[in-house]
């Protein structure tokens, strides 16, 4: 799993930050990725990474301001220009399905996949064998979701010796074996594959949180998770601004993942009021309660690894 | 007068060439600026030249594919985030209405000025007193509009040395029978302006045209024009393509300029098949029959001076 930001910036693009868009890579975990909002050029940005719109099987959307979603009619266009068959699932407020229409209709947009929007509401909007993705509501100037991905624990490691032991033959079955399922062999003795793994490993979390004041459903969505990537549009000299804007602090990000004991914490979502030499000053303020923080910046990619976050590009 | 182009390519956006958007840029004539198309990402490129949104005062829209239109939700909001409080006059193809009205309600995009949506037909869609914009059906897939934009003949230079002749004092009458004004001197004497300058000095007539097959409405926006736009999505090798898909080669482009009469033409909508070195292949094509061609290239900035075309930026 890796983390890329096609925009990470407030309101507005500017020469530095695009609007809001983030690529869940989970190339090695599903063969596709997911993107967490759409601002206007996510797909320009895509272009200087190795993101093929092709592998795009997933978009949530965390509300309808214009900055998360104007580039999303062009995300879907071009997905089908460059091969993207496969069906793609679009998850948002409600709202959006009826945006989507018009505008495809509009634009006499044809999509050559199956589009299926699905209007969120709190609690889990999508799950299947090995991910869950629950969604609530955060406090905003308008209806906005926050998401929490979670990876199902991965089966434990295979213990090959142990398996040789009990019988089972190289090949095939110790693959079984490893994948958790339960064989028989020739002889008709039942070998469990617990009995031959080590402990299931678990799985990640990562909550992405739309634009939002400091709440507690924040808080919840965030609960001890290994990466909580929150909008930070201010800082403490502006952070008058935030509450009737909606809009969070650095501070308030931080608090949110101390609060939530979650071990890192990306700040996003950055006013075009910071220069790209602000970042410091701005990690500085969340570093005060919660030390486990970087800013955010268009292009850059994180992997969780280890129990570390690290980022992994220039 | 100057032309620059936010847009070049055909379809989706590629690294060299974003989605169609074109920017006239008539800050002497009226100190504004207007957008032909607005493909997605049309404001990000403006943040790389010196076009101010706030200038800008009309949006001409040809039609409503998303590589044309995508861009036009955020450069609205953006330019009233950017202080434009000035009206903004966007025509376009019907549908264009339905569509701004659904998004900026949907996206809850509150313009802080006015915004008249004009759904154009055939004919003139803006005259005063200085310019005319005609508009006429081109053919594509969908509705199309060529546009064929008049500056009015500009009055005649100022004969000083006839003016002090017929009893005109230095000062503000010199002024107004130079804008065309007749005066009266104190003594009663009528000066007419027409008198004392010289002969009105033509305006400019640029074309810009949409997506199209070659089509006589285009040759007639086109006619005894200074400069024309013109798509040039093929070129002879991949013509077989242009008529399925309803676009022009960069021959068809030529024939149109060469049969109006005009005195150059720039080729826009660009396909991603061709490369950055391609260019000289495109322009020789055309030269066969229309010298004065242009390839189009992003951000490039052209000039009409002495009834000639040129670029003036790098
Ligand atoms: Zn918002
Ligand atoms: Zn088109």
């Amino acid at each position: 799993m890796q983390i890329q930001f096609l925009g990470t910036g407030a309101g507005m693009p500017s020469k530095q930050r695009n609007t809001s868009a983030l690529a869940l890579k989970l190339l090695e975990e599903r063969g596709s990725f997911w993107l967490f909002d759409c601002g206007e050029a996510a797909q320009h940005r895509m272009l200087h990474t190795t993101l093929k719109p092709r592998k795009l099987d997933k978009i949530f959307i965390t509300h309808l301001h214009g900055d998360h979603i104007f580039g999303l009619p062009g995300m879907l266009g071009s997905r089908g220009f460059l091969g993207g068959s496969g069906r793609l699932d679009l998850y948002g407020p409600k709202g959006l399905q009826e945006w989507i229409e018009v505008t495809l209709r509009i634009s006499r947009t044809h999509l050559n996949y199956e589009l299926a929007v699905h209007e969120v509401e709190a609690g889990t909007v999508f799950e299947d064998d090995s991910f869950t993705v629950r969604a609530l509501p955060l406090d905003h100037v308008m209806p906005c979701f926050g998401y929490r991905i979670e990876q199902k624990p991965l089966p434990g490691k295979l213990l090959v010796d142990r398996a040789i032991e009990a019988g089972v033959p190289k090949g095939p079955l110790l693959r079984e074996l490893k994948e958790g399922r339960d064989i028989a062999l020739e002889d008709g003795t039942v070998v469990r594959s617990l009995e031959v793994t080590g402990p299931p490993q678990p799985g990640f979390t990562v909550a992405v949180l739309g634009d939002t004041r400091f709440t507690d459903n924040a808080v919840e969505l965030s609960w001890d998770a290994d990466i909580v990537i929150h909008e930070a549009t201010f800082d403490k000299e502006s952070a008058h601004l935030a509450g009737p804007y909606g809009h969070s602090t650095i501070m308030d990000a931080a608090k949110t993942a101390r609060e939530a004991g979650a071990r890192s914490l990306i700040a996003n979502h950055i006013s075009a009021r910071f220069l790209p030499e602000d970042a410091g000053h701005l990690a500085a303020e969340a570093e005060e309660i919660f030390p486990q923080v970087a800013i955010a910046e268009d292009l850059a990619e994180y992997e969780w690894k280890n129990g570390m976050l690290r980022r992994i590009n220039p």
